[in-house]
């Protein structure tokens, strides 16, 4: 029962929910508090045919990654004047046609950066290490004798490919461990002393580990391939928690069954959920569930920054994390 | 066949090793390009008998920590003169007996401790991230969106229990995942700018992980006990790279169970190689085989150093690493 100081469910602001972000099913309760959820996901209705019905007058939605915001769903929503995701990356959403229609959009911006700074350290520690193989030799019952050596981190020079918030605080991560960084990125970061290199190619030639942090764009995907792979060689250890199409997936697991690259730590993959199954099989690789962002206290922050979104949106007050210009 | 450059076997220096240590095995062309060794793990006989027999001119040892070098060990071998240990800890080797018999000491220093710090921090991503769990999770064809939260590095308290050179550099690289850190150690060390506890209660009190990196003596013996555990708390997790005997695994395995404490990251355990089976089905532990030294590098620096220890005692050097005043 509401308490008399609550709102009840008409008087709050309407926001529309393709399908559900994780966040949201994490923190529903608190969600609701806030504002009126139209789910779209909870009708038997074909999307087109709620959204006609339902959403004509709906002016904020709300998405993950997962949920594709084309210029077809947008067009069905002729009143809508926000949409806030609960990635960082914005690659979902038709960007060009929010522009055209004055559609603002907000991001989660910053609010991941360390958890997935950590992932990409965790992860390249546990396969130099191999602790994720060391847990299930212990598991199995076995002992040190048999387990075979693993890669010291300090020295290894590790090339980040995307030096943006994420590439900078995994470097700042790996600079502690006595790694040697250096990067790529179509330009020079002026603010940045690591060595640059703007051929990725170049990068892996002269790294023993390659960290992939940049966005997926149409110039990124499959910007790590076989020529990159090749260079960073059978010495050599990717870690990828950028998006599995920047990497030629394909030429990666070829790579990792004939021992043409030592191992690698992976968060995503080309065709996700889909995991290749030969790479379920090996013992030279780690593997993640895109989860990244996955923690109590990044997920309450997300919570509260993608409310602060909206209530400011509501009030007519700037966005916390604007994606356009506005 | 040697080279005519090379030494026999009979021009060269005899060392003596009761039981293999693991970077003997892994190096053991190169060590015996350069030493005689008299390997009495290869005999037959025992031990005692061996020695009498075998041993009588020897003057150095070299052992791992899985070897105890007792008194009465040392009363088989009358011209003794240096014991050489592959581990960084000497407290298989009776110091007291050295120490009066004049028998020179030498361990392997630093030449560890950035792996040891390495597996430490590892540990602790993995636990708190989930790592391990994850890679099982995805092997098993599972995806995320029913995998558990993890927790975030960035914030943390941690607790250094015992500041020397391993906990210092867990220190410097924790720090730069934004943890916050303060430890415990007898006295407080004046260079070190870090809050400083005398009682480890007081230091689990004040953490949300406490990493276990002090020698095991008669005062750390079972240090980490009921209160300690108790006090660090439901959300506390522990990392043990030290010794499985400094904290009471009986009272930790209970924790564990009961959810009294929230993970472990366990490196050490009493009584290895025996694991405790219920630790073998936790989802909040990540176990590994006492491997934390287990790196080509690590592995190449100590051979390097050990039979440079070697070779200056048989030229009269002093010692590059040694435990005793000389």
């Amino acid at each position: 029962m509401a308490a008399s100081h609550e709102k009840t469910s008409s008087e709050l602001r309407k926001v529309l929910i393709l399908k559900p972000p994780n966040v949201f099913l994490v923190h529903e309760n608190l969600f609701c508090q806030r504002f009126h959820f139209v789910k779209a996901w909870e009708s038997p209705l074909p999307t087109n045919q709620f959204l006609s019905t339902y959403a004509q007058s709906i002016e904020a939605l709300f998405c993950s990654s997962l949920t594709c915001i084309t210029a077809d769903i947008l067009s069905l929503l002729p009143t809508l004047r926000l949409v806030v995701t609960s990635s960082v990356g914005v690659d979902h959403i038709d960007l060009n046609e929010c522009r055209r229609r004055g559609i603002k959009v907000a991001n989660t911006a910053e609010v991941f950066t360390d958890d997935v700074a950590d992932i990409a350290v965790g992860l390249l520690i546990d396969v130099l290490r191999k602790i994720s193989a060391a847990d299930k030799f212990v598991r199995a019952g076995l002992w040190s004798s048999e387990f075979p050596l693993g890669y010291k981190l300090g020295g290894k020079r590790v090339g980040i490919v995307g030096l943006g918030s994420i590439g900078l605080q995994v470097a700042k991560r790996l600079e502690a461990f006595g790694c040697i960084v250096s990067y790529n990125s179509r330009t020079k970061k002026p603010s940045v002393s690591f060595p640059h290199y703007a051929d990725p190619r170049e990068l892996a030639l002269n790294s023993d580990v390659l960290v992939i942090c940049c966005a997926l764009t149409d110039q990124t995907y499959h910007m790590i391939n076989k020529e990159v792979l090749s260079a960073l060689g059978k010495q050599g250890f990717i870690v990828n928690v950028a998006r599995g199409a920047i990497v030629d997936e394909k030429e990666l697991v070829r790579c990792l069954v004939q021992g043409e690259i030592a191992g690698a730590g992976l968060e995503v993959f080309a065709d996700e959920p889909n995991v290749p199954d030969v790479l379920l099989e090996l013992n030279n690789v780690v593997l993640s569930p895109h989860r990244g962002v996955y923690t109590e206290e990044s997920f309450w922050d997300s919570y509260e920054l993608i409310s602060g979104n909206l209530e400011s949106f509501f009030c007519n007050k700037p966005l916390l994390t604007p994606v356009l210009d506005e």
